[in-house]
Order: C-alpha cells, then structure tokens, then sequence
C-alpha cells in the first residue's frame, strides 16, 4: 500500500459571513464566541458611527471619521462597505487577506446587503443567517437596545422585514433564541466544525 | 408586522449514512454515539454472519439465517443488501421508514457500495465517509481484530484501497484518528447539527 492515506488533505480556512436582521444578536454571538477563544480571526470593521458605551477602538470596530472612510474608498482598502443606518461600515480587504492567509478562519458580521455582496465577491464564503425567534421577539431587542429614536426603529423594523426575505442567499439559519446564547454559539461552532469535513472544501479567495 | 417569524421551519429528519473501509472503526464510532443518547435512531442491519463476542441479537444485528435473509429480499422488505465479505447484510426498510416518521435523525452503518445505492434511492441521504489517518493505520486495526485469516486481511486492504477512491460520491469525510474516538464523534455530531440550520434542507423520502 502506498504510504499516505489520499484522505489526509488541507484544511483550507473558512471566510464565515454572519449576517441578519439589526438586533438579533450577532454582535452578542461574536463576542461570546471571542470568550471561547477559538483560534479564528474576528474581522474588525471599519464604522464612522460613534462608539456604544464599552466599546473599545481597534477591538469591536476602528471607529473613524467620514473623511478617514473616504479615503479607504478612495484607495481600494475595502472588501465592501455600506451605508448602514445613516452610518458608514466597511471591511478592511487587507486584514482579511492576511488572516485567512496564516490559515485562520475568518469570521466578519455583516449586514444582509453585505453579505450578499461578499458572496459576489467570494462565492465560497460561508453565509450565516442568524435570526430571532420571531419577529416580536426582534422588535423587543430593539426597543431594549434604547438607543433609538421611535423613527430609527421603525426603519429598522422595515428594513428587517425586507431582509429576512433574503434569506435564500444564506447557507445556514440559525435561531438565536432570547436566553440561549450558548446553545446559539454551539450551532455557528458546529456548522463551522461540519464545512471543515466536507469532501468538497470551500476555497475563499480574495 | 406578522405574528410568526417567516424562518420558523419545520426540522426534517436526517437520512445518515455512515460508510468506509472495514477497519476504520464504524461500529466503535457508532457504540460511542449511542452511549451519548442523544434521540438518534440507530439503524439495527440484518445479517447472515455470525455474532462478534460480546455482540448481542437485534441489538448490535439482527443475526438471521441464509434462509431468512433470501425470505427478506424476496418480499422487498430490505432497503439495499450486499454480500459483504462472503456474509449477507441488508438495511430492513420498515424501520428505517418508522423512525423518520417518528422525526428522529437515522444513522446507519453501511459499506461504501451499500452507501452509493442508498444515495440513488434518497438523493437527500447525508453521506459521511469514515477513514483512517493512513493506510497503514487501517492495516494495523484489521489486524489487531484477529477475526481475518491472511486471505481475508489481503481482501480488506485491497477492497479498501478501491473504496477509499469512491470519496467523491459522499458529501463529508471524518478521519478517525487512533485513541480519538470522541472527536470523530463531536465531528460527526456537529455535522447533523450543521445540517439541520442549512436554508435548504434535506428532505428524505423513501
């Protein structure tokens, strides 16, 4: 028999893109899965929108001025941005580049447009739809999160409404439910841990 | 907005298929999943070879005669059968048909050949190919089992070595590495739960 099992393969890195409707829970999903410490590379977006009480620069996003995010357009420096609630977000194309390149997977949160313009960019990008449990449910978070006036969060009701139409283009869904954030995580780990055995690997290029 | 959320779906039962070369620890991984009691059915497979030690009848197999095998096949009651290594060994279709019905995920233990005829007859059926670290790995763990005469070991390695380049007919492939036998079953396991968030689900029918 020849000496190499033709099944021991690479491990190629997974881009995992997690996406939803505002105010289901991504950002609380990425931040409990950074606490497992993991090994994967959480992307840090760029954002013009003004810091959220314990968010920290160059951790949660780069917060930077609108003249700051014109010239990252201006030179090509990201992946995709987005107007997002009157604010600016965009993905540092370098840094991704860079992390999928020492092997890790990349996580990004992202919302749904972007997502979908990520798998344009890359169609083997791993599309996550995470969502509530119902839309009352959504609109609870929201009102929760108290830092929207009555109209911004009738935009984003709408908005996610429009958006939970959209969930064709994902590959998973995944339910955040209220008080299951564990059980939340252990479902985005499984998918992630599942793609990593598929006979036909995902191969992100950028 | 509605009431329910549009992404509250129904949860289809899974059709898994667990295949590879003798040898690479199929029933070991299987053993390790019912000890886990995690609601799977596990499919009980008729057949004409005689009980391992410590093996038990209509739990581990249903250990039938020649006679009561052909009785099988000629009333249609098995979904695929094979003669494996000189023994008969075929999946009884009732049960299989039972325990979707019921909404349990199947899990069965089934010979590459057997898994690609199951995949003709259920498009749907998750494939998942077991394999070693390397070959010669496998040789060792069919040695160690010391129920092959040299004969029967040099037809397993070469039946193996044709099996192990039917890879691309399955959808996952999990090395089972030696004295790892948990993490095969973790892989195994975050493969369903991955599968159950996919947009597009399985839908078996048989």
């Amino acid at each position: 028999m020849v000496s190499d099992n033709p099944f021991r393969r690479a491990r190629y890195p997974l881009l995992v893109v997690l996406s939803g409707p505002s105010g289901v829970g991504k950002d609380t999903a990425i931040l409990r899965m950074k606490e497992r410490n993991l090994g994967f590379h959480f992307v840090v977006t760029a954002t013009t929108r003004p810091p959220r009480p314990n968010e920290v620069n160059a951790v949660d996003y780069f917060f930077i001025s609108n003249d700051e995010f014109a010239e990252m357009i201006e030179r090509g420096d990201l992946l995709e941005h987005a107007l997002v609630y009157s604010d600016y977000k965009g993905i540092p194309k370098q840094q991704v580049r860079e992390a999928l390149a020492s092997g890790k997977d990349v996580i990004m949160r992202i919302d749904v447009q972007g997502a979908a313009t990520i798998k344009d960019l890359c169609p083997d990008a791993l599309l996550i739809f995470l969502t509530t449990n119902s839309e009352e449910e959504l609109v609870e978070r929201l009102q929760q999160r108290k830092t929207e006036t009555p109209e911004g969060l009738k935009l984003r009701i709408a908005t996610a409404r429009q958006e939970m139409k959209r969930l064709d283009e994902f590959d998973y869904c995944v339910v955040n439910h209220a008080l299951r954030l564990d059980e939340t995580v252990d479902k985005i780990l499984a998918i992630i841990e599942a793609e990593h055995q598929r006979v036909r690997p995902r191969r992100v290029s950028l």
